[in-house]
């Protein structure tokens, strides 16, 4: 049987930091990201993919405050944000995939779900929005903002980086639809899901869906995503190529080869940024930790030779 | 084998145009409107939803303008915009029908996928805009925004209706993904498919797939997909329960069952209003030319009775 991998793109695997974001960029950007995946393809891995929406989400979300303000169009709230953006990036991503394979000459469908993604409804995270979303604003347009819409806002954890705008994220725990994605990925179709972390939600006494204003963690999200569909390994594709102990410090040092007990020691220690690579460790945790063979985080552009990438196991020797 | 049945939900399924379009009326509205499915579902039919998303993207499109004058953010293009709003819409449809079949007691699979849709990239309708987008203008604010933005706009068919935006509609057809669309609905899931028509593409001379702005009508859209994927009825839900000859006119009558012939010599003759029933008529006819057995206009509230809605067939005897 074929590997199945479960691809995590990052936000601004389309939309970056220091680019206006227009569709031009944000095209070009996703062909780039999309042109490394064909050495997984050709290494016969069965493919889903999933993607974040930090920068996305957040200018849909002041996108209907200035809709609002301008036109007296009524806002949606955070969970259908957060459907518009698995529209929009999955449909970006699953044509600048079709003209990548296109160009390659592999022929595979792909296909692109609005995933809903279950936390529970109770968590932690409701009382402290840690997801940080949208722009990075000046100190005083975020005072400004927290005053006038209730926004909650957190200084960057880069020196100098300004506010961003914080939501709360639950940890998810199940993947609506989760058998329908593997059974299409294992038949070789490339699967889209958990766009954005997926859509929270939960199931109420009488079993109703009902949905909570959040953005669930993208990687987080694919891990529960991975182990559920019983792939091999889950690739988190960011833009440094291994993960590194002691950051952008003289000391820093490349951690190329993890396993569980001494992830956990270095994330018991903070080894590792809160609110960047920390929570994608942890995802990768969590997903040997389900069952999966390993884990990798490296650039999109590292897949071609399989000694980058900083690689989480269970044990060493697996 | 099961009956598999089209049914296409008007934008305004969700989004009423007398009303703000608040999350808590749209989810009504689409609770609403989802819960006359049951009858469809408990004769036995497998079913694939479509929708329109006429007022949303509108909404969009506004958002979009209002976010980049308020806040700098880029401008997606429409065919981003029509994706979004296959998000958004797709995930409200996908909740509140969940929460439908929850009550009474059926248990299936909800698919809602991103759906593009293959155009002409030299379709006329691109140097002559006629879909109607967005809110209600007067005709001062229709012609401020004529000026501002190079925006079009055309006056409501109905008396005093004011003006709307328009954007060009040119005919779909294929539809991307549609054996698996069809596959999916004949094992018994229901899918969620071409919102709003679907993102309107095309291929290029490299065979690489390329997008217009536009917005493909949505029962034209539907009307291929029941062809492409074998489909034996198409319901388009609408907000009459019949169709009409002279609709609105003291010699209203009402048309009950209609052939290829009788439907044609209507269409000729003008019998149907352009840019509200007309459409939806030459959808169904091509539906039943392309091999269903019946196309029905109806209202929702109506499929309870199936001696209610106007039937297209090929021939009166079918």
């Amino acid at each position: 049987m074929d590997k199945l991998a479960v691809v995590a793109l990052g936000g601004n695997a389309l939309l970056r930091g220091d680019e206006k974001g227009t569709i031009e960029q944000q095209e070009k950007n996703a062909a780039d990201t999309l042109e490394n995946l064909i050495f997984l393809l050709k290494d016969g891995y069965n493919l889903v993919i999933t993607h974040g929406n930090g920068p996305q989400v957040g200018n849909i979300l002041m996108r209907n405050d200035a809709g609002e303000a301008m036109y007296n169009i009524a806002q949606m709230p955070l969970n259908v944000c957060v459907a518009d953006s698995q529209g929009g990036i999955g449909y970006m991503i699953d044509r600048m995939l079709r003209n990548v394979l296109n160009k390659h000459g592999i022929e595979k469908n792909i296909i692109t779900m609005m995933t809903m993604v279950e936390v529970n409804e109770n968590d932690d995270a409701f009382s402290n929005p840690t997801k940080r979303v949208g722009k990075i604003y000046t100190k005083e347009e975020a005072e400004k903002l927290e005053n006038e819409k209730g926004w909650q806002f957190k200084s960057s954890p880069k020196k100098d980086g300004g506010y961003r705008r914080v939501v709360p994220s639950p940890v998810p725990y199940n993947v609506f639809n989760k058998d329908i994605i593997e059974k299409l990925a294992r038949e070789g179709n490339i699967v889209v899901a958990v766009g954005g972390g997926g859509v929270p939600v939960y199931h109420d006494q009488n079993n109703d869906v009902r949905t909570v204003d959040a953005v669930i963690d993208k990687d987080l999200a694919s891990a529960v995503l991975g182990t559920a569909i019983n792939a091999d390994e889950l690739y988190i594709l960011t833009d440094v190529p291994f993960i590194y102990k002691d950051f952008g410090t003289p000391e820093q040092e490349k951690l190329e080869f993890l396993d569980r007990a001494d992830t956990l020691k270095h994330l018991e220690k903070g080894t590792f940024a809160e609110g960047s690579m920390a929570p994608k460790i942890r995802a990768c945790l969590k997903f040997v930790e389900g069952g999966g063979q390993k884990s990798v985080i490296t650039e999109a552009t590292k897949l071609e030779d399989k000694s980058y990438g900083s690689k989480i196991t269970m044990n060493y020797e697996d």
